[in-house]
């Protein structure tokens, strides 16, 4: 039997889906919807292409009261900037949570997990940073780097932006893009210790495998975001950095204890404060997040299916009938 | 960067791409692919929705030599028929091995598993089954009971097809058809042990929780397939028949174990054979199948991740560049 599917093309979703506060509003959903314990997501179905330098996740998650539930393929191919191609790409399919069959097809290639995961960032300085931020810093140089600033900015106006990187190059050009995209300055800090010295809300968006940003250079008033550990064996932050720290918050405990920061400080035996709250806890209130202006937060973002649900859902309704429509 | 992708709808697909002794080549040599160890299948990532009466699967493996590999989501929500719509649904999406790109999206509503999973039947009739099958019964009378029985008939041509169902209505439509489609004569048992009892080849196809076939019913010379359980709890086979046949053989010891009739077995702590041998295995002489034409064998199939890859490769050379063209 044969039903409407709808096509929407990556240059469609640039054109329509735009990183502003509708998108983190949605995504803050996604996460009060986790808090509330209804949602069903599943472990994430990860997949080592050893041979070919890649890999593949598949995210998913059924939200109670949505109309549909995303399942999002990401593929990650680490030679492919030799071949001229971006390393992450994939797609998101929309299900009707009714009948399960097919309603969207997102052809994004990774489009709408960079907002969704820039959202995420935007909802955790929300709920977490200080009221007042002058001055952010980013650790990383990505595309994540870039949005993760440019979403932080939407609900911190900071005035100032820090940016660290192996590599000076590409600090330069992630700076000077960020100084367009914001209207604000943008330095580059050789000196990471010195990036957190001077910021109230530090960024972490790289992919590295040993601390990047160290305990002893939490100060009070600060909120780090941590968002590149996705995969077991990742780690940005000093794992005593979580116990040190005023509050601790995972966006899921059950996946920060197996891919975020939250794994390398059980592994290390340094976590001895319970389960973590989640931030959807503390969005609702449920949980303490910020106590005072000087408490030092960490949110440790690992990529939830209940925001790739959210945000598709989000552009179904968006987009209405439009795009390619084919009979399947 | 956009790229093409290919989108082939169920009506193409099953204009094109039929149950034929081609696609049994194709299904045996995933299997083959599996015995040798360095196919990279993941578990089956499983979602539950409870309060919609339905499930999502979904399946992937990675062939190294395959020039992709595919992604195939499988939702089945059960209350569809009260809607008119069927309760399995879902699509494939085949990607570049080498770069993670999508190329091509086969949204088939479900039907390349049907024909992936009853030429894995075929295969293991093929290399398990008695040289000569006079009769050849089915316990179970949806979908996959006809289409098990038209691909078993391919690699054993029997003379006469015995159907046996909970609902007399159901088996005696699932008669007609397959004595329709196959030219030979077929018969409703009322009895299954009756139907055991006459055949050398029985499959059942069933979502039975409770066994459908009796251990007492094993007689020489039989061989079973097992291909209704792909998840916790189902259960089609008397566990005790596991231990009691010559050969009990998986497609994959790892699903068969959480998801197959092994899983019963073990629960019931009847399980003593060690490691059983897989289906790969078999068909590549590395482990004894049948021993002799009077062995009793039964093959449990769960449904594997390599079987979506490789019919999706195979469909995706047999379309080249046909279908709808999207740049995405």
């Amino acid at each position: 039997m044969t039903h409407d599917i709808q096509i929407v093309t990556e240059a469609e979703l640039k054109e329509a889906v735009k990183l502003d506060l509708t998108v983190v509003d949605v995504v803050e959903q996604a996460f009060v919807a986790l808090a509330s314990g209804k949602v069903v997501m599943p472990p994430i179905l990860s997949m080592d292409l050893h041979e070919a330098n890649g890999e593949v996740d598949v995210k998913t998650a059924y939200i109670p009261g949505f109309d549909g539930f995303a399942i999002k393929v990401s593929p990650g191919f680490f030679d492919n900037p030799k071949l001229g191609l971006p390393s992450l790409n994939g797609l998101m399919i929309l299900f009707s949570a009714k009948t399960g069959l097919v309603e969207s097809l997102f052809l994004d290639n990774g489009y709408l997990t960079d907002v969704r995961t820039a959202a995420a960032g935007a909802v955790a300085a929300r709920h977490l940073a200080p009221k007042t931020v002058e001055t952010a810093g980013v650790i990383g140089t990505g595309v994540q780097a870039r949005l993760q600033m440019i979403a932080a900015h939407l609900v911190r106006p900071f005035k100032q932006v820090l940016v660290h990187g192996r590599d000076p190059e590409k600090a330069a050009a992630c700076a000077a893009d960020l100084a367009k995209a914001l209207g604000i300055e943008a330095e580059v800090m050789t000196d990471a210790a010195e990036l957190v010295a001077q910021s109230q809300l530090v960024v972490t968006t790289t992919p590295a495998r040993e601390p990047v940003l160290k305990s002893e250079w939490l100060h009070p008033g600060l909120h780090i975001t941590a968002m590149g550990s996705d995969q077991a064996g990742k780690n940005e932050i000093d794992p005593s950095a979580l116990v040190a720290a005023d509050a601790y918050i995972c966006d899921s405990v059950k996946q920060c204890e197996v891919s975020g920061e939250l794994e390398a400080a059980m592994a290390a035996g340094l976590w001895n404060k319970g389960t973590p709250a989640e931030l959807g806890e503390v969005i609702t209130g449920a949980r303490p997040g910020r106590i005072s202006p000087d408490a030092i937060t960490i949110c440790d973002l690992t990529g939830t299916g209940a925001q790739d649900t959210a945000i598709a859902t989000h552009v179904r309704k968006h987009f209405g009938s439009a795009g390619t429509v084919i009979q399947a």
